[in-house]
C-alpha cells in the first residue's frame, strides 16, 4: 500500500464528484492520501491563488514522507503561470535521495518538462486523481500500467504500432504536445538529443496537431531524436471543410519530411486507457510487423 | 487605380461568394485584379496542392508588373507547410527594387514573418480579399486605413488605448499571435529587439491567449521590446468555468510580469474594423490619457 500526496497546480476541478471518487477509491484499496484539502480550492478557473498553487509545488522540496507518490488532482490551465517562480534547484536536490514519484499529465507537462530541463528529474506521465482514479469505473489497463511503471525498475509496454520497422533507444521524453510547444524558447524546454519523443493531446483539430508537429520539425527538434512515438489525440475530429484531411493525412505529411521513424497508435494520453511513462528514463523502442515494444528503465520505483 | 495580384497559400475559401464579391468590388472601383483563378482552387482543406500554393509565393520573385498589391484570398491553415520551400533569397532580391506591396493577415503571418526574418522585407498586416473586400458591406474605416498605409510614406493611426503613459519607438512587427508563436525556434521567427510588437487573434480562449503571451514573455521576447500593442481578440469569450477570468484578467496578470508598456484596444485583427500596419517599418508610439498614436514610416508605398 502506498502514500499519495495530492497537489493542484493547474485548473479548478469542476467535477468535484470525480475527485472525491478517486480519493475514496484510493483509500478503500488501502492507500493513504495526504493533502486532500487542495481538491476544493478555487480562484476563478484556477485551483487556488498563484501563491497556493506555487506552494503545492515548492513545498515538495521539504516533504519528508518516504516512498511517496505525488499526483495532481487534474490538469486544465495554470502550471504555465508558476514556472517562473518554481524552486527548481531545491526540487532537484530533493529528488537526489529517496525521490518522490511524481505522476501526472496534460497541463502538468509544463512542470514535468521544467524538472527534466532544469534538473534531469524523472517524472511519470500517467494518471491523475480526478480523470483516472476518479472515473466511474477505473480502467484496468491504466491501473495495471500505472503500478507496472512505479513498481518495476524495468518494464515493457507492447502495442501494435503503425510505422516503419525500427530499433532505437534513447531518453524517453515529451508528454502533452500543446504544453511542450508552449515551452519552446523558454528555460523549461528539455534539450534532449537522440531521444524517443512521445506526444499526445486532446481537443486539438488535426491542423493544429500538424502545425505543432511542424514547429517541432522546423525547430530541428524532431530530427534530432531517434524516434517519435504518438499516443492518443482525443477529440481530434475532422469536419466537412477538411474534405478528407485527418490525422492520417497529418502523419503521412509529417513522414514525408521526417528523417526518423514515426510510430503511432500507443494508448497514451487523455483516453481512459493509457500507459504510464517515466519522462527522462531510458527507453528501447522496437517496431516490427508483429508488434511494437517500448522497454523502459532507469526511473525511480517504489521501495515497498 | 491599382493592380492587385491574388495568391492563395493557405486554406480553401469555403465562402466563394465573399471572394467573388471582393473581386467584383475591386474591379468595379476601377482596380485591376490578376490571378483570380486561385479563388476556386482546392485540395482537401487547402487552397490547392502544396506545389500550387508554393508556386503562388515563389513566382512573386519573377512578377514583372509595376506597383502591384499582392493579396491572399484568405487565411485558414496551410502557410506553415510552405515555409521550408519558399525561396526567401529570390523574394528578398525582388523586393529591393520596385517592391511588391504584400498585404494579408491571420495564417499569412507565417510568410510575412519569414520575409521579415530572412530578408528584412516589409509587408502589410491588413485586409484580404474574401473577409474584408468581400464583406457584404466593405468597412469604411478598414478601406480608409488600407489606402492610408499603402499611399503615404508616413501616417498616424490614432485610438484610445488602455495602458501606461509612454513614448517609445522601434521596428513594428508581429501580426497573428498563434502564427507568431508557431514560429518560435524556427528560422522564420523575426529576431527583433527594441521593437513595437503588435498582436491579435481570433477564436482563442483567454487562457490560450495568456499561455501564448506567457511563452513570448518567458522566451525573453516581450521584455526585449520597447512596447507591446494588442489588437482584437475576436471570439475570445470566457465561460462559466472561468468565473471572472477574462481578457482583462489576462492583461492584468501580464502587466504584473512585464517591464515594458502594454497598450491594448487597437482595432487590428479579425474584426471587420481593422487598421493596416506595415510589419518591419519604423513606428513611434505615444500613449497619453487623451489618446494613443502610432506613427509609421519607412515602408514601401504605391507610386501612383
Amino acid at each position: 500500500m502506498s502514500l499519495f500526496h495530492l497537489i493542484a497546480p493547474s485548473g479548478y476541478c469542476i467535477n468535484q464528484q470525480a475527485a472525491l471518487r478517486g480519493l475514496t477509491r484510493l483509500r478503500e484499496t488501502g492507500h493513504q492520501v495526504n493533502n486532500a484539502a487542495v481538491i476544493h480550492r478555487r480562484e476563478q478557473r484556477f485551483a487556488g491563488t498563484e501563491a497556493e498553487r506555487l506552494a503545492d509545488v515548492n513545498s515538495l522540496a521539504s516533504l519528508t514522507t518516504a516512498d511517496t507518490i505525488v499526483m495532481p488532482v487534474r490538469g486544465g490551465y495554470g502550471a504555465s503561470r508558476l514556472l517562473e517562480n518554481i524552486d527548481w534547484q531545491a526540487l532537484t536536490a530533493r529528488q537526489q535521495h529517496n525521490p518522490l514519484l511524481i505522476c501526472g499529465h496534460s497541463d502538468f507537462t509544463a512542470i514535468q518538462s521544467g524538472l527534466l530541463a532544469q534538473g534531469n528529474v524523472i517524472t511519470f506521465s500517467g494518471p491523475m486523481l480526478a480523470a483516472n482514479f476518479g472515473a466511474e469505473e477505473m480502467n484496468a489497463f491504466t491501473e495495471y500500467h500505472f503500478w507496472l511503471a512505479l513498481r518495476n525498475a524495468q518494464y515493457t509496454v507492447e502495442w501494435q504500432g503503425q510505422g516503419p520497422a525500427c530499433q532505437s533507444e534513447g531518453t524517453l521524453w515529451g508528454g502533452n504536445l500543446a504544453m511542450l510547444i508552449s515551452l519552446i524558447g523558454t528555460p523549461w524546454m528539455p534539450k534532449i538529443e537522440n531521444g524517443i519523443l512521445v506526444l499526445e493531446d486532446i481537443n486539438e483539430h488535426p491542423f493544429r496537431v500538424e502545425r505543432m508537429l511542424l514547429q517541432l520539425l522546423d525547430a530541428g527538434i524532431l530530427n534530432r531524436q531517434n524516434a517519435i512515438v504518438l499516443g492518443s489525440f482525443s477529440g481530434s475530429t475532422p469536419n466537412e471543410y477538411d474534405a478528407g484531411y485527418d490525422l492520417d493525412a497529418v502523419y503521412a505529411f509529417l513522414r514525408s519530411r521526417l528523417s526518423v521513424p514515426l510510430i503511432t497508435g500507443l494508448d497514451f494520453g487523455h483516453e481512459q486507457r493509457t500507459v504510464t511513462l517515466p519522462l527522462g528514463a531510458h527507453a528501447v523502442l522496437k517496431n516490427t510487423k508483429e508488434a511494437t515494444q517500448l522497454t523502459i528503465s532507469g526511473h525511480p520505483v517504489l521501495k515497498s
